[in-house]
């Protein structure tokens, strides 16, 4: 692990110049040490002033976003699988210009609840806007993780599997996999496994339970996730992920499916989840070092 | 446990009196006691042949299904609201008429993505509707059992503690929670304790695994998951579903987000099941009996 | 949890005055508020210094021990018997003298690996003597708790069932279980069930890893553990334990057949056991808390 | 996994002609293909007799043993050790002329609960001992494996690692591991990591359950246990042991430390062991493929 980090709508759901600003204090006081913002708009922002602060806190910015089914690049419209192409140059540009180092999410089709099967041909379209977008992040300076996500978020890239066969796909050494647990817990047949498998193509890692609240308040098999980490000597970010009904961002909840609380207090739940990672990812260390003395 | 069953939708996705048939007879030589029919169309077999069927084989019929959002109890328009009531009264009539002995699944809201969070005028609705309906299947001999489902598919009855304050809401001793453990590992905090804490108003159980494939290939704790149902001394039916692209049903198949084949062959699938539950089930039983023992 | 505390053998294996006050502030100092000694001789002590300290820094005291075979109370010799029952009652003389609160251990045999099967007589004697012992503990105003420990310890009491039955048959409602996570790893069918079954007749518990090492460097679960002491509302006091060859005290080092070091740093792995205990019977509250929210 | 065996104490505890016989029989009638024996004395049995038996029933012979303190080749008394490599070497004679195909247990050390620490010159002894003894068993066409187990039954070689080490001190080839789940689940930090770690350095494995009863009559996570073994392509035997009071070896029952019955009917356990064992093996693979398919 290389920074440990929180989603900014643990900390808020709007997007104004002081949501951003009191995000990143509270990321920071909490000891976090990087942010992820959630389809940015750079456009409503100070930058000059963000950067400053980004910069004062020693706090670095991820960004992630999902695209709709109107700029689809998993579409076998062109029309709707160039505007898909334009979002994600856009999107590279917004995480540069706002100083952030990666772009992740559902960036390889529509955040939605699919109606339809993919289609090869979409599958080939998806591919193709990939490796265009991964060298317009090189060249940016940004990462490019594409989030493999439920069955319900997307129908393309489901699991850690399919992630492969698709990076693979684009010839790009640039695009890395984005995991998360909480989808891994719903589409994986072993999580741990799936880790081990993708290796050093993980390039960002999402903390979540299976119910997306608390740590610890669902099903999820940490000891074995964060044994899976040490095993690959995963050095790269890991960010604590939680959605409530307490704190909104309306079209992430609804498309998430955030039907009630799991928490109403959020500075808790963030001492809590940094708690939690640190000490069971110093548990996994010292379980492979026991494991491995004689 | 009482009989257990498999659902239609390993043998046949189709709804043709051959394929009902077929699907009968499948689940009779694999061992299965009980099936699965799913939105079932009684207008269009022959119910005669099919009872006889039935007797002959020893096999019994539950039916589950889910509302749709033109015809859902938990909206808050009126009109909408009455088509769901009839669509449940002709459900649990058409139940009674092919010899079945419950109806289940997401009768209390739509089987969708919702785009729309709950409402109090819905949960209320929905109660009504709920309450009337378990009266009609009292009367018709039919047990209604309420189907808690993930978020992802309903906005109303995500976890059993949801269901359980539902179904006191509606007043009635005749309707029942069907918990599935695909479900639960997404929703519960703790799906062993659900069970436990929902004792004796589970009226039906599905096995599933988290990747709706076969059991085994998935994070689901089923231990557990039998502990409990041993604990609680469950006395119903326990039905085995699982889906794949290979025997489709379009319909289901979309709403629930099935895009990958988890297996080919349903014959090894059903026989791996039935192998899995009565072996797993026999366990938790000598486990506690082992537990007990001085 | 009543208190939280901490064996003494983490701190110091010897039994010196200086010893045991350094354990007391060292213990005071981590924040555990028991402390528990093992194999207690009071006439080496200064006892007013050592209940002074114990006043002034609000940290209680356990004993616990065993039994040898030369006062094996579950032997079918007279003689030996005899001197077992002696050895209770003066060691529980010793607890009420140092201030201590229980007294508890292999208090019914021998703490020792058998080379011979438990008789019939030998439990009939045991159960008289505790019995008898038990009496003698609430006159003290001492708790009396039996510990349940692995077949290498001893060959009467090895699982839940076994104690709940002794304790029966003593007749006492003062003598209850001490049960401990190391020992139940071994021995019970489910170690949580069997918290679940012990219920309020659990009087001390022992967190101890499967190694005996720190927590979380071993297999088990301690999140059904502490789950199942939240489900029995229990409100006694939980010690935490853990043996190397860093510390030691060479008679129970043998017995308890610790060869290998699993830790050298007495501080970090008592800061560790703290937060690691702390942080998941908080989980298990939630979790249990979550499960029950509609 | 080669062949699935079962150990002969399942089916008898004495060491006779016709016990052997009926244990051989046994074993190929519930379709395990080979058989552990254990501290045979092959002057006891007409060897020909045997021989025709085994090729007759295609069940192969393993055989393990411990030393005992009197020809304990990890003690610093060199009368002692002499006496232990006599042992071995009379040990692996004994294999060869039953027509065995491995000598595994507890070779490198007594078998015992030991009383003393291990020493520097101790494991030096056993080094060269089993060092020697890998020699005379290649010459003789027969495996050397050692058994790691639990710190009660042996001070010596507790961890896998521990043996890996040991391993590599005698320089030979021919040597392997002989992990068993029920002593890793004392001793491992993570038993499925340690499998791992060892790789083709395994030679033998025991599946046992924690309270060496029924399999899933305790607290040991089997399907860990298969992934690893699937993940390192494990292509040597498996053998099921379980020891209760209800068939006894009278010197190996009071060394294990088996004081109750886990069970006592020997046919419907030998059935289950096999059922469950090839169930979640095959289980094992199915979800690594799964999770290895795009």
């Amino acid at each position: 692990m290389r920074r440990l980090g929180i989603h900014s709508f643990v900390w808020t759901g709007g997007q104004t110049q002081e949501g951003l600003e009191m995000a990143l204090e509270k990321t920071a006081e909490h000891g976090y040490r990087t942010i992820e913002f959630a389809y940015l708009r750079p456009e409503l922002f100070d930058l000059d002033r963000l950067s400053a602060k980004v910069r004062s806190l020693d706090v670095e910015i991820g960004v992630t976003m999902g695209l709709g089914l109107q700029n689809d690049v998993s579409s076998t419209d062109k029309d709707i699988v160039a505007r898909g192409k334009q979002t994600l140059a856009d999107a590279i540009k917004a995480v540069r210009d706002i100083g952030g180092n990666k772009l992740g999410g559902i960036l390889y089709s529509a955040h939605t609840k699919y109606g339809t099967l993919p289609s090869v041909d979409g599958w080939k379209n998806s591919v193709e806007a990939i490796a265009e977008a991964g060298e317009i992040a090189r060249a940016a300076g940004v990462d490019l993780v594409l989030e493999v996500v439920n069955r319900f978020e997307s129908n393309l890239l489901n699991t850690t599997a399919q992630g492969l066969k698709f990076i693979a796909d684009t010839g790009s050494d640039h695009v890395r996999l984005h995991l998360d647990t909480f989808h891994m817990n719903i589409e994986e047949a072993d999580p741990a496994a799936a880790i081990r498998l993708a290796g050093d193509k993980i390039g960002y890692f999402h903390i979540g339970e299976s119910n997306r609240g608390y740590l610890g308040d669902g099903v999820i098999n940490f000891d074995r996730t964060f044994d899976a980490l040490v095993e690959i000597d995963y050095s790269r970010d890991v960010v604590f992920e939680s959605f409530s009904t307490a704190v909104v961002d309306e079209g992430l909840s609804l498309v998430c499916g955030i039907w009630r609380d799991t928490w109403t207090e959020n500075d808790p739940l963030a001492a809590h989840a940094k708690q939690f990672i640190e000490l069971k990812y110093a548990e996994a260390k010292r379980r492979r070092q026991t494991n491995r003395t004689a």
